[in-house]
């Protein structure tokens, strides 16, 4: 892979202590890296999409709370870091990973003034946010300050790097599906920008390229937010991938045509019986391949999966602004706002749609999602 | 439906002799109408789409030839009609309604110059093009160059008489697949801007509204040329018609969720056994009807009937410039140029997926289309 292009969409300087992203609300016309070091730049980041992805948002907290934390001079940390949490998980209340990442470092925190030797009293009659883990927040002395700051590293650099390996398992499953000369569509962007490493979806296509096969990829442009357009066409040039950029309503046609042997998606929650929501699109994408018989495979981390949901009808899907539809990215509106009244960001796809889940315990069916790990 | 706003795409302006269109490609910022009175005008019009719909496009030029005919101040009109009609034909070659409105104009101007009282010679030597009719083009005096004109507002009324004719009879046709509060999905633009009249997949919603009845329409924006968006979702909100526009990718959650009752299409061409070539985007919207079983029916008069056709295979589907992909409409481009590569402007949808064919004859199947018509 040492000649493929990958782009790190969030990035740790240790040396100058910042977190590094690429603003994707740039791409594709600039790749422009953001070095964030306060609270209120890294929330603006989340919140206006300049990380997105949901793993690439855990890492980005994860390592911000780090940075936020190495950077205070504050001799007892928690305080700033128990308002920075709940502030970032505010920035995009429905990004699942986000949170989880948040509560990782948190626990960390949580758990490192358990053992505190300077306990000199509690941070929490300062009013940060109650974790649920019921830990009293401590005040500790500069060697206790950087065990801590040790721990919280430690703790965002394993969510990185857990991604990464998730990513690369999902890849070398999901290589199995492809074959030099294949066509491939995907849809919206389950790439390296969306993750620490590799992408889902995408995870494939780069290990395909650095095997040197000639794979022909078909990539949705994803109205309204075009993110196939913008990022995944963008990441999948650069990969020296052989990439056509189309409309949403072409990828039928391809099919018809035979052009297309396999469509790897992403996905953005899992039901108990396979259901999947993912951003819309994806619906017509599996009927259309259902219709033509080309298998569609989800490629997701198990992580995914939410126990809580026993099919996608319990899935509630995200409405957003109309104006997504009529006016952003256009030099002029293209309709009236109240014609825009219907923009959800996701949709769900049926079970019996998915050819399989592309996930880091392998290739699985839907009634084996469920399924403890096999030793 | 006195008092439901329909717009006029093209109308004959006979006291100052001129032809007057709606601009399309300013909608739906401005409504523009444009005066034409020169051959390069109307060609520019027609070539730069901002007259389009192939009855609209044909209508245009039929009242086209008569303004320039009756503005030509040499008494032998026929060479100057007959170098105006080869260069509307190749303004848009593709346009099928285009060279038949041409074609049956000349009919007119040279059964005309069979006639003709006053011959002094043939207009064949100073070389206008053949169409085919074996006339010899000759020269009139004035009570002839008055009766030729006659003679072509009548044919060109006839034209735009004939398709307001054609709209209103699919609209009664469509109109019975509607009932009060019923949701109907539409893509691209089959309306009033596309026709002379109420338009076809169009026609039976303006009679909707004339009724009175709340229908709701969801318009696909049709991406890349925006149809939707630009032309059918401001003209049926003029008509006061309940509608949302959404991006192409969002109607098959529409179906999953039984919002659509039934899908109403245009329609380029057919082929003999009913397969139809339609706006790119109209062969995911009949799969994911079909999967969800929301009928159907394509909106189109038997004159779009290609009888050379045996199937949809033998349509042979224009490409498009890329850029419309990556580039128009936008602030920035979205997307590098050589990302985009393919761009149809049609897709074939087999008639298996078609309900029905909503026609001037009723509502057929695919069987009846070839059928001749009943006394």
């Amino acid at each position: 892979m040492s000649n493929i292009d990958i782009p790190q969409a969030v990035q740790l300087f240790k040396n100058d202590l910042s977190l590094v992203i690429i603003d994707q609300t740039r791409l594709p016309q600039n790749l422009q890296y953001l070095r964030l070091t306060r609270l209120d730049e890294m929330i603006e980041a989340i919140a206006k999409l300049r990380v997105r992805g949901a793993p690439a948002i855990g890492i980005a907290a994860a390592y911000g709370l780090y940075v936020l934390a190495a950077r205070d001079e504050n001799e007892n940390l928690l305080p700033s870091l128990a308002y920075a949490a709940s502030r970032l998980i505010e920035a995009r209340p429905t990004a699942v990973n986000l949170g989880w990442a948040v509560k990782r470092m948190m626990a960390v925190a949580a758990a490192h003034a358990r053992t505190g030797e300077n306990t000199q009293g509690s941070a929490r009659a300062e009013g940060p946010p109650d974790f649920g883990d019921g830990a009293v927040y401590v005040r500790g002395g500069q060697q206790s300050r950087e065990r801590l700051l040790a721990a919280l590293l430690a703790e965002a650099e394993a969510i990185d790097n857990e991604d990464k390996q998730l990513c690369q398992a999902i890849g070398e499953h999901g290589l199995t599906l492809l074959k030099p000369g294949c066509g491939v569509l995907t849809h919206c962007n389950a790439g390296a920008l969306a993750t620490g490493g590799i992408g889902t979806a995408l995870a494939p296509l780069y290990l395909a390229a650095g095997r040197g096969w000639q794979v022909r990829l078909y990539c949705d442009e994803t109205r309204p937010l075009l993110q196939g357009a913008r990022l995944t066409a963008w990441e999948m040039q650069r990969a020296g991938i052989d990439t056509t950029l189309i409309c949403d309503n072409m990828a039928a046609s391809l099919m018809a045509a035979g052009r297309i042997d396999v469509a790897l998606v992403g996905c953005d929650r899992v039901a108990r019986n396979g259901d999947i929501a993912n951003k819309i699109g994806t619906l017509p994408l599996a009927i259309a391949a259902h219709y033509y018989q080309v298998p569609v495979y989800s490629c997701v981390p198990l992580s995914t999966l939410d126990a809580d949901c026993a099919s996608g009808a319990d899935i509630v899907i995200e409405q957003r602004d109309g104006g997504e539809i009529g006016e952003l990215w256009y030099a002029e509106p293209m309709a009236a706002p109240q014609l825009c009244g219907y923009n959800p960001a996701f949709d769900v796809v049926p079970a019996e749609l998915i050819t399989g889940y592309v996930t880091e315990r392998g290739i699985l069916k839907a009634d084996e999602l469920m399924a403890p790990a096999r030793p």
